[in-house]
């Protein structure tokens, strides 16, 4: 898992900061996840490879969050793109895009799949093979959700030298990372446990874009290996925080310390902050492994 | 006068190019001709006090003209702007605007008042003090309309030191660059002639977005100071011009030739193009007084 982060900012363009975009990668699928105005600037500046989205996930509808999907939708088109998109969002994107390209002249040469979801409840809205994501009700203006993707448990791993030791074929290694026995022409059994390491831990991102503080998202995103977290303000703007339903930077860190996190990721910072050190201190000083995001960043995960 | 364009791509935000918008400032009036993505994040950047726009100008409703109208409007809530906006531009900005506002939750704290024009004729649309702006019917897909700018006539510019040798009062200079002559207290008669140099010529800029070569435009556009048009192409593409309804750089200096203009400047450049040596060279070979518009660029009219 790696996440790119394309924007950081919130309130307009300031300081050099994008709004609300990221790109997930798990194995070879790339999700977006929200798609602030401007995004398309910033995968191109990243060399993030777009055409390789299948699913978008929209937070929800603050443009902030969302004023960049219709241009990239848009360029979609004009690179020919054919290969079905599927985009998961509270309601209304349906009718965002659909009036707005009806009003532009957009006619898409490929198919939206659009998937409506409740951002009132924590529910599995898609998995794949390699993935399962899930919403996380976020207490913002409106109906708002966070993302919660689980990568799915992996397969063993096979010891290199026992492939080359017992001469083992292809449809026989899967056969070994699945949990079976090896049998030898000669009738002998290995065990599995003599063939295999265990397999690398599943992996988690929680991704949450607008929030007040909420015990909810923290029993979630309970033990996830990164979370992001908005940290719009820092404690000097703690009333602002509340009255619009935003966190600050230190709210951000108490629900990493109480989800028992690994890592968090502090980003959607207003306008107002120049630096962001001060986020990093107050941070910080309740959960250490705190990073500020910058744009353009790439985290292992 | 003064232009600044902010964006000279098309198709994508490629190579660094950002797509149409442009602001022109006229005394102090600071007017925005089209609005693509990101368009506010290249107002930041170039330092354009977007808080002084009370006039919008778009062309067409295509996205790469258009997408960036609604964050820059929703910026504006944040900033608490109560000055009134006008937007021109041909039908359904008003339907776009209004309806993505009520999708994304967007309530304007100040009056936006849509003058809807019609793109087929040319036509007086808003005049001041300063300007007058007419509609320029352009060949492109849909309505798309392009905008002249002229300046009013001046005023006499009165020679400064005929003030200080007739000690010329505040009212009676006013009167004096209306043309009237001056009446000295023991009945003398300075005659206008005497007290004043000619005024400075009105300037007229010229912008068309998208369209074909059109003979129309020429005439409407006929002696300006400065004409932007697009040069989406060059020669090599000129096929793929006349399909899409654009221009190659070659037809946009034929336009500029045949209008008598004193200055070209190009710009709407496909992402196909790394370096745009060769829509100079093929422009400039028909009309040497072709610029070719850089990002960011500030172009005195």
């Amino acid at each position: 898992m790696q996440l790119t982060v394309l924007g950081t900012g919130s309130g307009g363009p300031f300081h050099g900061r994008n709004y609300t975009a990221q790109v997930l990668q798990v194995e070879n699928c790339y999700f977006l996840i929200d798609c602030g105005e401007g995004a398309q600037h910033q995968m191109y500046r990243c060399r993030v490879p777009s055409d390789k989205f299948q699913q978008i996930f929209i937070s929800h509808l603050h443009g902030d969050h969302v004023f960049g999907l219709i241009g990239l939708l848009t360029s979609f088109c004009l690179k020919k793109r054919t290969a079905k998109l599927e985009l998961f969002a509270p309601p209304g994107l349906r009718e965002l895009v659909e009036h707005t390209a009806r009003l532009t002249g957009v006619v898409f040469p490929y198919e939206l799949v659009f998937h409506e979801v409740d951002a009132a409840v924590s529910k599995l809205v898609f998995e794949n093979k390699h993935v399962s994501v899930h919403t996380i009700p976020l207490e913002h203006r409106g109906n708002c959700t966070g993302w919660l993707f689980r990568e799915k448990p992996k397969p063993l791993n096979i010891r290199k030298e026992k492939i080359a030791e017992y001469a083992i074929s292809v449809p026989e290694i899967k056969k070994i990372k699945g949990g079976g026995d090896l049998i030898l022409p000669d009738g002998r059994v290995i065990r599995n446990g003599e063939l295999t390491l265990p397999p690398t831990a599943p992996r988690a991102y929680a991704f949450c874009s607008d929030t007040a503080p909420s015990d909810t998202v923290a029993d979630i995103v309970l033990g996830v290996d990164l979370l992001y977290h908005e940290a719009t303000f820092t404690d000097e703007h703690l009333e602002e925080a509340r009255l619009s339903c935003h966190s600050t930077a230190r709210q951000a860190a108490e629900i990493a310390r109480a989800a028992k996190v690994k890592n968090l990721l502090l980003g959607h910072f207003s306008g107002r902050y120049t630096d962001l050190e001060r986020h990093l201190t107050e941070a910080g000083s309740v959960f250490p492994e705190t990073t500020i995001a910058v744009e353009g960043g790439v985290y292992a995960i």
